[in-house]
C-alpha cells in the first residue's frame, strides 16, 4: 500500500519531508484516569497527548512532536481563521481480544487526506510515517484505549493553514496535528433507525466544487438545514442533487438502499457513484467491496449508480425498498426508517422488532469482526501496537 | 440605518446583547511606530490593539475587550478548525482632509455578516453597538492610520465558533474579533488592468449554496484555479456557472461589463444579479446605486442581468465590449484589459495609454471622493474619530 500513498506523496524536492523517526516526545505529567465507558461522550474528552507536527514552505515538515494535549496558539490573521484552509480525518483504533491495538484501513485515511489537502494548496506528507507517529501516540496513551466491543479510541488528524496575513494566498505555514478520544458504540442501547427530512432547497455539493474532500468548508453550512429538519422531528437530512433529485448523502455519512424486483426477487444495493459530488467514504468502501465479495450474485447485484428520491418513492410504493442506512466511521452503519419528501412520508422496512435491517446487521457485523480482529480480511486491520 | 440592523439582530430572548457601553481596554505597553506609507504591504501590518468579544449560549455577549494585539488560545477540537465555523466582513476607515476618520456604509458590512452568521448558525448582533466598538478601536490606534489619498485602515471583523468537541452542531461557545492594518492603495502606481482566464472546471458557488455569504468556506478551494490560471499567466479567474457559461464573479470579486450597441449607441451596464450565487458586495451596490443615479438615462441602462462568457466574446468581436471591471473593498475596482476562454482571447478596451477604461476611472473618482469625505452622498460616509 505504500506504492499507492507514494503517488499522493508530492512536495517540493528541497523540502524535509515528514519524517516518523524524528519524533520528540514531551510527556504529559499529569495523566488522567480513563472514564468509565458508560460516561464517554463522542469527542468530548481527550487523551493525554497530541501530536503536532509544524510545516512551512521555505524547509518542509518540521520534527514530529508528541506533546501534552493543549490550546493551540495562533495569530489572530492565520489563514485557518479567515478562508477555511483546514482539514481532517476520522479513524478509530480498536482494543482486540488479545490486547493489540488495530486501525482500520489507515492507508484509506491518509490517501484522501493528502487528497484534500492537495485541494486546498496544503502540503502533501507521506501517510505512513504518519501511521508510525499516531502509532506512537496511540502507545503512549494506551490506558485511555476502551476495553469492550463497541468502543474504541477515534482519531482526527486535522491539517490547518497557519500563516499570519490577510491575503487570499497559498498557505506558507501549515500545522499538522493529531487528537484522540475515547469513544463508545455510536448508539449506546444498540442501533436506532432515523428519521430523514429529504432537503432540496440546500445543496450539499456540485460538480465543480469540493464534496468529495474531508474539508471543513463542507460541514458548518450544514447545521442550518439539520437543526431546521429536527425542529420538524427528523435527525438528519437526506441530501438530495439538482432537478432530478438525486440521493447524495445523509447528514455527514455516504447512503445506501436496498431494492428488491418484486417480479424476479433479486435485489440490489444501490449506492452514488464517485462522481465528484459524494466523499468516498472508507466505510463505503469497505462495504462495497464486503458485499461484492461476499453476497450470491444469484440474488444480488451490488450497483454505484445514481438513484433519485422519486425511485425510491416509487420502489416503496411496489414494496420493493428493502433497506437504508448511512455508513461513516462513526456509526459504522445507520439504519433509516422514514423519509419525509414533499409532505409524504416513505417508510423503510426494519427487521421485526429490530431497529435495523437484515444487510445492514449483517454488514455491521462484518465490519466489526474485521475491526477488532476477530477475522482478517486483505489487511485491513492493522495492528499498530501490541499491548501486552 | 438602525431599524434595518434591527431586523437582522436575533437572538435568545435571555442572552446578554453586545453592547458596546460595556467596553473595557487593556492598553498596549508597546505601542508601534507607523510604518513609511510606501512599506505598506496589504493584511501585513497590524496594528497595536484589537477586539475581542466572547458569546456562549448560556449568557450570550460578554462585555467588550480592547486588548493588545496578540495570539488566540483556543482548543485544538475547537468547532473553527475542524468544521469552518468562521465568517469575516472587510471594511476601511479613511482619514479625510480634517483628520477626521471615516466608514463607508458600515451598516451594510453589519447586516451582511449577521446575515453570514446565521447561515452558519453564529450568533446575531446589534451592528450598530459594533461599529461603536470599531469606533474606539480606531480612536486608539489612530496613530497607525495614513494619511494621504489611496491609503487608509483595513478593518476585519472576524466571528468564529470555538466550542471544543468533535461533533458537528451548533457552537456553543464563539468569539467575535476585530483586527485592523493600515494599507496602500491595491496598486501602488495607479491601476493596472488585469488579464483572466474563464473558469469553469470549477464552480464557486451554487443554487441552495453559500457564495451570497462572506464564510470563509468560499475561499480555501478559490485558491488552486487561481495558482492554475497563474502558471498561464493569468492574475484571476473569472468564475462561470452552469452549462450556459453564465459570469458570476472575478476572483474575490463582482465583476462589471459596459457594453455599447453598435446601432443605437446606447450603454449597458452589467452585474450579475443577486440569485444566492453572488456576494452582495458593497462596492457593488454603491457601483449601481451611483451610475443609476448619475449616469444619463438617455445614454446608459444599468442591469443586474445574467451575461455568459459567449455573450461577451460575441459582443467583443461585434466591437461592443466597451470595458470590464472588478468591484471590492479591497482594489474598489479593478479593470480588465483581457479574458481567456476556450483557448481564445477576449480583448477589453482600455482608455488610450491608461490602464482603466472611461466608466471605471469615473466611478473610482465618485467613491473615492465619498470615502475620503471629499463630497457627501447618501450619509454613506460616517465619521466615527475626530483626530483634530
Amino acid at each position: 500500500m505504500s506504492s499507492k500513498l507514494a503517488q499522493t506523496y508530492t512536495s517540493a524536492s528541497n523540502w524535509a519531508k515528514l519524517t516518523a523517526s524524528k519524533l520528540q516526545i514531551t510527556k504529559n505529567p499529569n495523566p488522567k484516569q480513563p472514564l468509565p465507558n458508560d460516561k464517554l461522550v463522542f469527542g468530548q474528552s481527550f487523551t493525554d497527548h497530541m501530536v503536532q507536527i509544524k510545516w512551512n514552505d521555505k524547509e518542509g515538515w518540521a520534527s514530529p512532536q508528541i506533546v501534552p494535549y493543549g490550546p493551540l496558539s495562533l495569530d489572530p490573521s492565520a489563514a485557518v481563521f479567515h478562508y477555511a484552509f483546514e482539514l481532517f480525518e476520522g479513524m478509530k483504533a480498536y482494543r482486540d481480544s488479545n490486547d493489540q491495538i488495530r486501525l482500520f484501513r489507515p492507508d484509506k485515511n491518509m490517501i484522501r487526506m493528502n487528497q484534500s489537502a492537495e485541494r486546498i494548496v496544503l502540503p502533501a506528507f507521506d501517510g505512513e510515517e504518519l501511521i508510525k507517529v499516531i502509532s506512537e501516540l496511540i502507545k503512549l496513551d494506551k490506558h485511555l484505549i476502551p476495553k469492550e466491543k463497541g468502543y474504541s479510541l477515534y482519531i482526527r488528524p486535522t491539517l490547518i493553514g497557519t500563516t499570519p496575513g490577510l491575503g487570499v494566498n497559498t498557505p506558507t505555514e501549515a500545522l499538522l496535528y493529531v487528537i484522540t478520544c475515547p469513544v463508545g458504540p455510536y448508539y449506546s442501547t444498540g442501533f436506532k433507525a432515523v428519521r430523514l427530512e429529504a432537503t432540496d432547497h440546500v445543496t450539499r455539493a456540485w460538480p465543480g466544487g469540493v464534496g468529495d474532500k474531508k474539508l471543513g468548508v463542507n460541514y458548518a453550512p450544514s447545521v442550518k438545514p439539520q437543526l431546521e429538519a429536527a425542529e420538524r422531528g427528523y435527525q438528519q437530512n437526506l441530501w438530495l442533487f439538482g432537478e432530478e433529485k438525486t440521493i447524495t448523502e445523509v447528514g455527514t455519512m455516504n447512503v445506501f438502499f436496498v431494492f428488491k424486483d418484486s417480479t424476479t426477487g433479486k435485489k440490489e444495493l444501490v449506492t452514488a457513484p464517485l462522481d465528484g459530488t459524494i466523499l468516498p467514504g472508507v466505510t463505503r468502501d469497505s462495504i462495497l467491496a464486503l458485499t461484492r465479495d461476499r453476497l450470491d450474485s444469484n440474488e444480488w447485484e451490488v450497483n454505484e449508480r445514481y438513484t433519485t428520491i422519486y425511485e425510491v418513492a416509487e420502489k416503496s410504493k411496489k414494496g420493493e425498498l428493502v433497506e437504508a442506512f448511512g455508513s461513516g466511521t462513526a456509526a459504522v452503519v445507520s439504519p433509516i426508517k422514514e423519509i419525509a419528501f414533499n409532505g409524504e412520508s416513505i417508510n423503510v422496512p426494519l427487521l421485526e422488532g429490530e431497529q435495523f435491517g437484515e444487510l445492514t446487521g449483517t454488514v455491521a457485523q462484518w465490519i466489526s469482526k474485521i475491526q477488532y480482529g476477530d477475522e482478517e480480511y486483505k489487511n485491513w486491520s492493522r495492528v499498530v501496537a501490541d499491548l501486552k
